[in-house]
């Protein structure tokens, strides 16, 4: 019988990663055939964790072959899924976020929760099935909370991300502060990546009222220290603007240490971030105070002022 | 504050109203201001089980305020769900259909799983939450399960809907055989409908592959009963064709008690039916043995061969 694929989004963060790993694990403990993938390179904050937890990364996959079947984690848009989604057989999702851009010929297994985390809504799949989580599925659960929620300082964050970050720092025997700070902090070293790359270490593609967006961020300690490439970041953003012919391509750099972010913006729907956000971007650019979530504080206010 | 509208689809058969008034009672259970509503009159089975367990009608709503806070059971496609639904705030879904013509701008709660009925959905969420079930939610409960699984001979029958089944017959104190046939019984009075409200007992509009396509049913335990009045049912469809451009119509007549369905095909599409189900329509109709379920049985393959 064919393995069932398990995958994240494309540009894989940490909860798309261990999300996988994490269903992976609990679905070989209902009894099924299933194999954790990932969409692409992790990031070095996931390595740090990863290498933490002494855990493997899945292996990559690219194109989905018709029929395949697949259970998809912390994301339901086709757009950031594996190429060939629509043909995939889809028996399972397990997800945070808005569902858009999704659709299924048959019934299938749906959860989704507005928590911070897909990780928080596994957790709660443990407690519910009685699964025991071993110490090494705690780290991974954990790694990816701190990761979504900055810390659980996101206003992402719930009250369920909270207790179960407690709950699995204890069965992973880690101290959650320290441990979530040095695991942002290895996020934050950018110093190997090119302006092209950093782009694409967190890009979220969607459809904004028919216009084509990109929405990335990377996370820092200090914004001043991934301003000081700002022109060769915003070449490379042109380059990307023309290339996929892009209406709107949105940078935020967010200091997790103070909790804000400095945005670059470009491409010809750019206006919109200047009325979403009640700034004026000065040579492409704005800060954000209090704005360090995509989900929460980005993309709804473009989408309402689009 | 506003009370939150918990309601099924459009024409809605037992398990929409039902699903609707026991997750009203599970909302209330976690403190929510909920009310449970509908999108059209109840029909005869629905009445019966009402009637039986000593519940009223919830109200029936038409259009939705825009920025409304709704929740959705037993359904999710918005051409199935209330007038406004896109204006609306969709907080939660339960659901056991598949995923199609949906979409929120936020994270919700969703929860869809593939069984047989959607209160069979909800029975597992009063377990999870350890709240009881009092007699009453357990007979609404078993009276939607009985109507989508035609008392658990469907081929949309999961083990999950027979346990809940069994359990919840104990609990509301009822013979499962005896009350399922009375109650699907009585759904098949059709005497009192003219052949226009007959096609919308149990219709769902939906797009296959961009055709305007409508699938009724009706319960019955004689066929020969229905088609007696075939030729003014055709022309009811015909006029429903015409006014809203439909390229595809079909009416189910299913016979509970044998397990089969006679279906009228109309509409310049009609061909569709002939190819997916291996038949020749005759006179704009067919005989389909065995096939009782429009999700398992007839919507796939319609899909397939369009």
């Amino acid at each position: 019988m064919e393995k069932i694929l398990i995958f994240g989004h494309k540009n894989p963060d940490t909860d798309s990663i261990m999300s996988a790993l994490i269903m992976e694990d609990l679905e070989k403990k209902m009894g099924s055939n299933v194999l954790a993938c990932k969409l692409g390179n992790v990031n070095k904050e996931t390595e740090y964790a990863l290498k933490y937890f002494n855990v493997n990364e899945p292996i990559t996959i690219d194109n989905l072959e018709e029929g395949q079947e697949v259970i998809l984690v912390d994301h339901n848009e086709f757009a950031q899924s594996a190429n060939g989604i629509e043909k995939a057989k889809i028996l399972k999702v397990v997800d945070h976020h808005r569902i858009c851009g999704f659709e299924t010929s048959e019934p299938l297994f749906y959860i989704a929760n507005p928590f911070g985390c897909t990780a928080t809504i596994l957790y709660d799949m443990y407690l519910i099935n009685n699964f025991e989580i071993s110490s090494t599925i705690a780290g991974l659960m954990l790694s990816a909370i701190i990761s979504d929620t900055l810390l659980l300082k996101s206003p992402t964050t719930t009250p369920k991300d909270e207790n179960a970050a407690k709950a699995l720092a204890k069965i992973a025997n880690v101290n959650l502060e320290k441990y979530g700070l040095a695991m942002l902090k290895a996020g934050t070293d950018l110093s190997s990546y090119t302006p092209e790359q950093l782009l694409t270490l967190d890009a979220k593609h969607i459809e904004i009222k028919n216009l084509k967006t990109i929405i990335a961020q990377v996370n820092t300690v200090d914004i001043n220290d991934v301003m000081k490439i700002k022109s060769d970041i915003e070449k490379a953003m042109n380059n990307t603007i023309n290339s996929e012919g892009l209406d709107l391509f949105i940078l935020a750099i967010t200091d997790i240490i103070n909790n804000n972010s400095q945005i670059i913006t470009l491409g010809n729907s750019s206006h919109i971030a200047e009325k979403a956000f009640n700034v004026k971007l000065e040579d492409n650019t704005a800060f954000l105070k209090g704005v360090v979530s995509r989900k929460k504080q980005i993309l709804p206010v473009l989408i309402e002022n689009a």
